[in-house]
Parts: C-alpha cells; sequence; structure tokens
C-alpha cells in the first residue's frame, strides 16, 4: 500500500497512473482541502473533486479539472442576476457541491462524503481529505490578501505573492486514516504539485509532517519544477516571490525534514549532486506526463523504486 | 394602490392581469414564504420565484413556474449521486436560490433580495415576502408530518391531509412595508390561490390577519373552487379533507372575519345568496383565467369595483 500527497490537476496526472497499476487498497491518496471554497452557501472541494472525477472517468479533458461536456446554464444565470460568477461552476459539477453541502448539513464528515463520492463514481482510490476541517489557504499579496480561489481564478494568479497563511490549521486534525495510511505504506508520494498552495496546507495540518519526519516509510516527491519552469500554475512565479529560487533543489529543501528521495527531470540531470548534498537520494526521469501512458510509466518507475 | 396577496401558479394568473393594468409603484404583491424549502443548504422559495418569472417575462409557459427552456443537467447528476431529486430544480433557476442563499449569508433580508430579483428581472410590481423570516408550512397527513413540496411534489398531493402547521409562525413578523402597503391600499385582493397552502401561511403571520379586520380598505376573495373543483391543486381536496364542502362558501367562510366582497365564478352563481348570507358582496363574473387577456380582463372587473 502507498499513500500519494496531491493537488489539483498536476498531482492527479500521477495519481492517476498509479490508480492504474493498483488496487483501491493498495493506493490511498491524501487530497489537499486547502483550495476549498464556500460560495453561494456551497462547499466547493475543487482538489478532491479533480481526483475524484479524473479516477471516475467523468473529468473534462481539456482542463484536466471539471466534468466532461459540462454545461454553464446556472452560471450564465448568476451573471445575469449580477453575482460572482468568476468560478467556473457547470451545471453537473454543481450537483457535487449541493450533494456535498446537504451531507455536510446533515453531519456527516467531509471524509465520509468523500469516500461516498469516490464509490459513486467508481474512482480506484481511497481518497481522504487532508482534515474534516475548513481550513482556507490564503495568500498575503500586494493586491491585499486574497483566498486561494481568488487569486488563483479571479486575479490569474497576477498579484505578487508576499507570503501564505493556511486559516485554521492550528485546530485542524488530520481526517481519519491518514496517519494510519502514513504508517502502513510502504512509500509516501508527494505528486508533482505546487509545494505552497497544493502540498503545502497538507503538511499545515498539525501531526502529517511530524508524521513523515517520524516514519520509517520511505518518502519520495516528484518535482513540480522542470527546466526552471512549473509544469502548470503559478509553483515557479510564487518560488520567485517568495525568495527562492526556481529549481528543483528550492523545492527539495521544502521538505528536506522529512524527505527520502527527490524524482528530479531529466531536463534537470545536472542538479542531482546539488540535491544529493541535501543527504537525499536522486533518482532522475521523465517527469513530464503528456498522457496516460507516461501517467502510467512514471508511477511504474516509482513503485519499482520501493 | 393595491394590494394582493398571492402563492404560487393560480394566483399569479391575476397578479399578471393586474401588473398590466398598474404600474409599479400601483401594486403590491405580498408572497406566500410558507412553501419555501430549505434544501442542498439552498433556501428556495417557490412562490416568490413564481412572481418574478412570471412578471419578468421568464417563466416556463408550459408549467406556470420554472424558467422557459430551462434545463436540468444539475437534478440530473444528484440523481446520479444518489442525492434526493424530487425536487424540480432547473439548472437557471438554481442560479436564483444560490445568488439568494448567498445574499441571505450576508445578512440580506429576504425583503430586500425579492426587491433585487424583481429589479433584475424587470418584473413590474413591488413583491414583498409575508415575513423575513423562516416559516415553513408542513401538513399533518396519514404519511406522518411533511414538509409542503414534500406533499405537493415527492408525494403528489396523495396523502389524507388532517391538519396544518405554520411552523415558527407565532415569532414571525411581517416583513417590512406589508403592514403599511395593506394600510395605505385602496383595496386588498386575495388571489384564487389555496386558501389553506398559499394564504394561510400570509394571514398566519401575526398581524396581517388582525390589520385585515381592522382596516377600512376593502378586501377582496377570489374563489379557488369553481363547480367543485380547484382551478389548480390540491384545495378541493384539502378542503374535502379537512372537513368543508368544496364549495367557494366553504372558502367565504374561512375569510369570513375580514372579507368584505367574495367574487364568485359565474358556473357557481347560484351560491350568491348562501355567501351574501355571511354579510359579504358578492361579484359575479369569469374567474377562469386561460390565457394573459383573461387575466387582465379579470383584473379590470376587479379594479372597476374599487
Amino acid at each position: 500500500m502507498i499513500v500519494a500527497l496531491a493537488g489539483g490537476v498536476g498531482g492527479t496526472k500521477l495519481v492517476l497512473g498509479f490508480s492504474r497499476l493498483l488496487s483501491r487498497d493498495q493506493l490511498t491518496v491524501i487530497g489537499n482541502t486547502g483550495d476549498d471554497l464556500e460560495m453561494f452557501g456551497l462547499r466547493i472541494c475543487p482538489d478532491l473533486d479533480t481526483i475524484a472525477y479524473t479516477l471516475g472517468g467523468q473529468v473534462n479533458p481539456e482542463t484536466g479539472w471539471g466534468i466532461e461536456q459540462d454545461t454553464f446554464a446556472c452560471l450564465k444565470a448568476l451573471q445575469q442576476l449580477g453575482a460572482p460568477s468568476w468560478f467556473n461552476l457547470g451545471d453537473r459539477d454543481l450537483a457535487t457541491h449541493l450533494w456535498r453541502t446537504s451531507l455536510l448539513q446533515q453531519g456527516h464528515s467531509l471524509t465520509q462524503i468523500t469516500e461516498k463520492m469516490c464509490q459513486m463514481l467508481e474512482a480506484n482510490c481511497r481518497l481522504l481529505p487532508m482534515t474534516d476541517s475548513y481550513t482556507p489557504t490564503y495568500l498575503v499579496t500586494d493586491q491585499g490578501e486574497l483566498h486561494l480561489q481568488e487569486y488563483l481564478i479571479r486575479e490569474k494568479c497576477r498579484p505578487v505573492v508576499r507570503d501564505l497563511r493556511y486559516v485554521d490549521t492550528e485546530t485542524a486534525a488530520p481526517a481519519p486514516g491518514t496517519s494510519e495510511a502514513i504508517l502502513k505504506a510502504e512509500g509516501v508520494f508527494l505528486c508533482p504539485s505546487n509545494p505552497f498552495i497544493s502540498i503545502g496546507p497538507i503538511l499545515a495540518v498539525p501531526g502529517i509532517r511530524e508524521l513523515l519526519v517520524q516514519t520509517d516509510t520511505p518518502v519520495f516527491a516528484i518535482t513540480p519544477i522542470v527546466n526552471h519552469r512549473a509544469l502548470k500554475g503559478p509553483a515557479a512565479k510564487m518560488l520567485e516571490e517568495l525568495g527562492h529560487p526556481v529549481s528543483p533543489v528550492a523545492v527539495a529543501k521544502l521538505y528536506q525534514d522529512f524527505l527520502d528521495v527527490f524524482v528530479l527531470d531529466e531536463q534537470d540531470a545536472q542538479l542531482r549532486k546539488e540535491i544529493e548534498a541535501l543527504d537525499l537520494k536522486v533518482i532522475v526521469t521523465n517527469t513530464i506526463m503528456n498522457d496516460d501512458q507516461e501517467k502510467v510509466h512514471l508511477a511504474e518507475i516509482l513503485l519499482e523504486m520501493l
């Protein structure tokens, strides 16, 4: 059994690779809920949804998020009412948020709801939220403090990021099953997700980082930076704005206290020694996953390393 | 200026007639919110929406409720998730509920939101909810206690109704503007709506019925029963199950304490004396409104009576 820590679209590529090679019992995914958002009274969990939609075969292949061939009649009507409509709410996608919100109000936990969702969508993994609490990530920017989704979508990542706040994580507990999964795992994989807004929030839940430090289970991180660029999203821009070099080495340093193996892209092979100097093992391979075959291939290489 | 008390589809026919003859300042509609429902975390106000959609020219002409050419992608996805899907939620209609819920959570009152909605939809009336509180109507039936919408839609009006409960009305106040509107009106019209589930909840808000008793403003009721049948919905069935004859006379008696004029359909002209014996004036005319012309025509007749 392995554990994967994943954010949204980028990390889900590797999760899909694992899911094609492992049974549901062999793959536990701890999903970021720091990008969760409360809007129109609904609880929206973009990263959990991306993982469940992708593994359930429903995801929009054009975007990597949302549902294939979804319609946007509700969103257009919201625009006509003058309501905020910057968050992409597909009509079918909306059903997930309505259903989740309803179950939360009935007293079900996000863990229970997420498990049920994976069952309904036939998503082949055990998907756990990092916590059952609502712990949204806020960014301190030159435009003021922004919810992560405001920064990502409404502001299209334009503001300069000065700091991050993982709101209410201090009092949050890891979701039931997460600690046990990490302790039992043969390997823990940090997917190629943004270290600040995808992996960072998971590590900020009290106990999770500490467990990764203590456990003998080997912990792998797959680089989200290749050839000075992020594979997806604002990881490169954020590294720079937060005072780090745009380099896999900087990412490795963020995880140095608990990491065992860093998976470097072959385009950055020259950085191997620099990362080994951090007392980490290094695997050099192609980490760019352009299609499902490449996702499975990278997952195969990683599983062989165990 | 006149005031109309209205429920859903039936009452809205007459409201539409009035709205074609009067300016916005001349027509205040007090809408039933006893059929409001909280579902999926959303506040749904079917009667207010029916009135606003109808006057805004958006209503589905086939049903008299919902939005014309709406789609149901979200509802289908809810079904696939195993969520309750008996309540008809169109994708565009859903935007209204999301927007309303969001504004309620931001601290706006239902009165303010409803006013804004009418502005956005260009609905030509001043539409007031009966109260800003949530006071759902429950029916005591042979199948147990049911929310009005569960009875109407999920159970298709099949259960036998033994009693009604206008929940939490004891502590509710009339929405701001309702009492002033009744006091200033040249006439108050109880639209041809169900006396138990459309007009009854409005009259149950403390102060409204008392005001109608006290005011010198003439109060008219248009019969919802014609030739022993309800024009729409379960009014006849409910009259019977609650121990009343299925007759306009029974409806007139329900309003006898505050009513001045009862508008009887010409098919029931023989009942004139019986209603006059209740110390009510009686107008006999065609009350059945099959098209917009007939809606305007009935409204014209009623306005002439003032």
